[in-house]
């Protein structure tokens, strides 16, 4: 049980905190200085040693945070490709977006246009507020860290206190790779404690943040980060209730196959996701009903803390409360210590009369279920819901679902077509970040390429001669990076 | 139509606001889905409309801001550049940043990769707060309105105070020519009064703002904006000293130039320019102190309105009260009705026990020269100095100014060499926000191709078949938009 382990892991005290700051910002100028295939190798040497830890890292994930050790090693597995991912990304310099305009007397808007250079650069220190519900793909070295690092900033992690003594050790691979592999002391830090988290945020040598947890936990340091004399910015992944929609057709088409699968993904890691599917609308006659309410829910599980059983225990009394709703299925013990997996149902009517109460986000093994009478419904009922992580679409050729794409385009930050939402896949194309209150931040992604855009700003160098420019906005374009040049890709 | 065109420049009612606002609402699916050449072409009416009411404009741009003909002739054609600017980037379609990964079952992440495609839709509804010094470029038809339109938003210009009547026949010459164009009703609206503009920041249908002012009153509506419920990124242009760096070779070779041309830079458009060079860093023996104090001073001007010249003449009273500074030379009348242009100096001692107060920006034409002992004092200089639109330095090869530039790419958002920062350039490369408080959002620009950035989000489509899919992420690219395919460029 994670809250019968002591933690050996001590608040981060003033003086400490003091330190930290001030060995951040003084190893910022050499980091920065590195080149992105320097930086590139040693996000490797991280990965490599965080793979190695494993035997070491996993059992101290599992006493802490409940989760099963196939999960948790699939977790880490997924962390070490995601600083090996960015320094994909680095060593090919598209993240740059170097572009060049070279001087031009004819420039249509009437008068000439100087030498103009633009690129990346990073931002300066970075503090990371970790997750409770992915200890090490959201965490220490999660990806905020990964994209921070990569685009040459300092990390301050703040660790979640669901995971203490894994990000005390986690913390200890990290520096020691980084030590190993030539990067500069004070790079990287790990702190403990609300206070030091808040400390560190509303310090001046600190210049954007990044955060993933609740809505309510995720605003009120967004409110601190933008009170600041200079505010940063602060890339929260909040809440998200993440709506499927399952249209008449592809309810009978292969309605088992979706019910199945629905309850995988609602279940998974005990529901404790950010994009869990948290609503499902079928149709009132369709036959997934009796599908549902007849399927075998997986055992319960231990949720990450005590803290978060009693969270989820509040809001499924909320809804379960509300009238209208009722339990459609659900295990032995909903609100045990292993709490049973839990499906409510209501109707549409329900839905658009309440949206506000019954799309709460029911952070565990809870969803609902919502009948419709027309698939004409559904556009309506995706307009009540707030910004969204994901939203979903079970449907089959043929299906009129034009305006519902439309729809959910403008109210997530992912649309997915008979796949489910869980399971974020890091890719190039990949967009994690939705509409307020999904992020904070509009137009970001914590997972995906993109992630690595959050922690760098542009600058324009004019009329420059060539020795005193980056490498990538040089003529003879010495690391064969994207350029665009005079508003055209050059050929690489 | 009736609704776009504001009748008179009296304060807009609230029945007026919320009819905007609703129009606004209204016309954002149509606009959003019209393809990003319909909309190029609509900019480009808009455009020429404006040209051929130069005749009409201009004068009343006169009467209203004191600022000579020849310049607002250059700042309308300014403007109508931009707007065919921001045409000719929709017509490219790079700016839909435009992702594809295929579904990769090997993908190294250690699970299955779906087809996953990324690009970029517009926000909603845009609130843009005209600048009082540019009645063309950054008022209504301006770089915000242009870009925010551009990437598929309405658009509801805040009119500024110091030239309500231009506001009301640019939006009057804007509508008739979106709606000879067909654009939807409703689009573009202008609205007049300090509570009107607020109402609107405050309305949940509006999801971003652009501001180009001052300090305090781009930090009171980011306020708000961040306080709103459902938090909008606020785009705001802030101030900036601009600082000038002059290494002794510079001054040794090409001293009276500089001198001439920098007098020509602050003095222009009697000062009151974001980008005026507000500080000259000379070496004490260098001879431009003689050479300034000596050169001819233009005259005096009238300043864009009585409350810009009150500020103006409470910080130049500021800056000369504080001890250590001196007048260089001045005109006739430096707080008159028509301020004559005013040059100050000090010493780098003097800047650097009291940054804040001396590096004040002083929106007029006045700035501050610094003498400097030795070449080794300009980085620390440079270090006190707050987030800045641009930062300059004028040397010569041989000149070791490796960490000097270094440092200010941290402080500014352009950094130039040997030209001066007045006059930018609207380009692809071109970048003008900087690091708070030159720019609220770190990392935007309001001028040049990646202004159009501030007003789109990246939404992603998982495993979606192509009909449903937006052109630019189709295979078949019917558009023959950029696109990054599995990590790498599609050849076009």
């Amino acid at each position: 049980m994670a809250l019968s382990i002591a933690p050996t892991t001590e608040n981060t005290t003033t003086e400490q905190l003091e330190a930290y700051l001030a060995a951040a910002q003084a190893s910022f100028g050499t980091w920065a200085a590195t080149s992105p295939a320097q930086r590139a190798g040693i996000l490797d040497a991280v990965g490599d040693a965080l793979d190695a830890a494993a035997d070491q890292l996993v059992p101290v994930a599992m006493a802490e945070t409940n989760l099963p050790e196939p999960r948790l090693r699939g977790e880490l597995k997924r962390t070490t490709f995601q600083l090996r991912f960015f320094g994909e990304l680095l060593r090919d310099g598209g993240y740059l977006d170097a572009r060049i305009d070279h001087a031009d007397a004819q420039w249509p808007m009437g008068a000439a246009r100087p030498d103009l250079r633009r690129t990346r650069i990073p931002l300066g220190p970075v503090v990371v507020f970790a997750a409770s519900n992915f200890p090490f793909a959201f965490s220490v070295a999660g990806g905020d860290s990964a994209s921070a690092l990569a685009a040459g900033n300092p990390v301050i992690v703040k660790a979640h206190h669901g995971h203490l003594e894994l990000s005390r050790l986690t913390a200890q691979v990290v520096n020691e790779a980084l030590a190993g592999a030539g990067a500069p002391d004070g790079l990287f830090q790990v702190v403990f404690g609300t206070e030091a988290g808040r400390t560190v945020l509303l310090d001046p040598r600190i210049k954007a943040a990044g955060f993933t947890g609740s809505i309510p936990g995720g605003r009120a340091l967004m409110d601190l980060a933008v009170s600041r004399d200079e505010p940063i910015p602060f890339y929260g992944e909040l809440g998200s209730n993440n709506p499927v929609f399952v249209t008449e057709q592809a309810a009978s088409v292969r309605g088992e196959q979706i019910v199945a699968d629905f309850i995988g993904s609602f279940t998974t890691s005990a529901g404790q996701l950010c994009t869990k599917p948290g609503t499902l609308f079928i149709s009132r006659g369709s036959g997934l009903r009796p599908l549902l309410s007849e399927a075998a829910l997986p055992a319960g599980a231990g949720l990450l803390n005590q803290r978060i059983r009693e969270g989820y225990g509040q809001v499924l009394d909320q809804l379960s409360a509300h009238p209208g709703v009722e339990v459609l299925a659900q295990g032995g013990e909903p609100l045990g210590e292993q709490p049973s997996p839990t499906l409510l149902i209501t109707g549409i009517d329900e839905l658009l009369a309440d949206p506000q109460a019954l799309q709460a986000e029911c952070f565990g093994p809870t969803a609902l279920v919502v009948e419709y009478d027309s698939e004409q419904q559904l556009v309506a009922a995706a307009q009540t819901f707030e910004g969204q992580l994901t939203a979903t679409i079970h449907g089959e050729e043929g299906d009129r679902v034009q305006e519902l794409v439309a729809v959910l385009a403008n109210k997530a930050g992912r649309v997915l077509w008979n796949q489910w939402p869980t399971g974020v896949s890091v890719t190039y194309a990949q967009q994690h970040g939705g509409p307020y209150p999904a992020t904070t931040a509009v137009g970001t992604t914590s997972v995906g390429a993109a992630a690595i855009e959050r922690f760098v700003r542009p600058v324009a160098y004019q009329n420059f001669p060539q020795h005193l420019l980056p490498a990538q906005l040089q003529d003879a374009n010495p690391d064969s990076v994207p350029q665009l040049v005079n508003g055209q890709p050059r050929g690489r």
